[in-house]
């Protein structure tokens, strides 16, 4: 039997998803609760890895399990095991070939951010902080050449070994609210980084240091020196992923 | 020269804001860095005491210095010396005679709170947690009698000695968000843990462990038991202190 497990957590004392060997990283922490359930060493595989420091609201991760589950009650004894940054929202069975990473059609994430002069205690965990003054409306004119099917080279940090940096962007939105911008994108598929380049690059556009245009050129050069610098890991959250075709 | 400064605070690590012999306080954060920068001894006196837990994005606090400070320049000096939880929002010279606590018309506090089988990492530290169902419509309908000038003597947990326990409750606000439910009072001011007992009882009436008249019945009788527990701590939060008068 395939299950796949929703998983919410505060990454901020992690070493990111994946399991390393001489950090703490929410897979092993996972793993570990599911073996005491299970009674078996048991591998989960994600819809992606995310970075030291970054958030999840809904990753999404499988694993495959000899017996039937109560995924009710897995749930729950999961979550007992688990420290307080890391829980399960549920477990549900799926189809044989499904694939937390290779059936995933569309990845939700949000970069959350305010801009204010003083540190905020209660936003500082899941926020990155911006010195004002920021030009949103500058910032919004040039996200505008995100969307779409592009190649992201240009918006990928040194050190991955990926094969094709084509993405496609289906939304790109940048919300205000008080002193809050919060950034949601979603794509086929993000390459390492990517978002927290994006971010970074829309900021140095809204502050004047980069022009309108930095996002375009970026695309038709595949020049990353061009972009704004990668913003802070803890303003990411990967919000959701979907496994059902949009079209 | 007085002066008073807006604080904002995540009070999962303190025990409050006062002072206390043998554990960390809000209050003495500030005061030690106050007295680095300012050379010398400086007592802050704030709005109002906030419990073991609970946090502040408005907290007001009040000091006297001989010499005239730069505001800004002397926010951020505080600020840097802060630990990364405690952090004020601004410093302004007010009249000689601003007091924190006697001055102030008009508090918020905000209680959040979210329903869900499965704990959110991601809000646990801000959020108090209600397993589901509740009926929110009879809530809100209870919540009504809240609103006026009422002794909450009912509302006041044991240990205070307050002299009148009559105070008037301007707003009272529940808003919903996906699975949130936050409270909003605005009010004259608050007696020992009024807000958790309030959001306590409303719960259970939304859980039909109470009848949806035991706010009017504790209004009337001035009986504590007839209400719900006091809720938890950490999703209280001091949103604003006004000192202009509202008429």
């Amino acid at each position: 039997m395939r299950y796949a497990m929703v998983v919410e957590y505060d990454g901020t004392n992690y070493a990111g998803w994946q399991r390393q060997k001489n950090a703490v990283s929410v897979q092993q922490k996972i793993e570990e609760a599911l073996e005491i359930v299970l009674g078996v060493k048991t591998i989960i595989y994600a819809s992606g890895r995310t970075d030291s420091g970054v958030h999840a609201e809904g990753q999404v991760a499988h694993f495959e399990c000899e017996k039937e589950l109560n995924t009710r009650r897995t749930t729950y004894s999961i979550n007992s095991l688990l420290p307080s940054d890391i829980k399960l929202q549920n477990i549900f069975s799926v189809a044989p070939d499904f694939h937390a990473q290779y059936s995933a059609k569309r990845k939700t994430y949000v970069y959350r951010s305010y801009v204010n002069e003083c540190p905020s205690p209660l936003k500082d965990r899941f926020y990155a902080r911006i010195l004002p003054p920021v030009d949103v409306e500058k910032m919004k004119r040039a996200s505008k050449a995100l969307v779409g099917k592009h190649d992201f080279k240009a918006f990928c940090s040194t050190g991955s070994s990926i094969q094709s940096t084509v993405r496609e962007i289906y939304e790109f939105n940048i919300l205000e609210r008080d002193d809050e911008i919060i950034f949601e994108i979603t794509g086929n598929g993000f390459l390492y980084n990517m978002v927290r380049i994006i971010v970074g690059t829309l900021y140095f556009i809204g502050k004047g240091k980069l022009p309108e245009t930095a996002i375009e050129e970026m695309l038709s050069t595949g020049k990353r020196k061009l972009g704004g610098k990668t913003y802070p890991a803890c303003g990411l959250c990967l919000k959701k992923v979907e496994y059902i075709d949009a079209d």
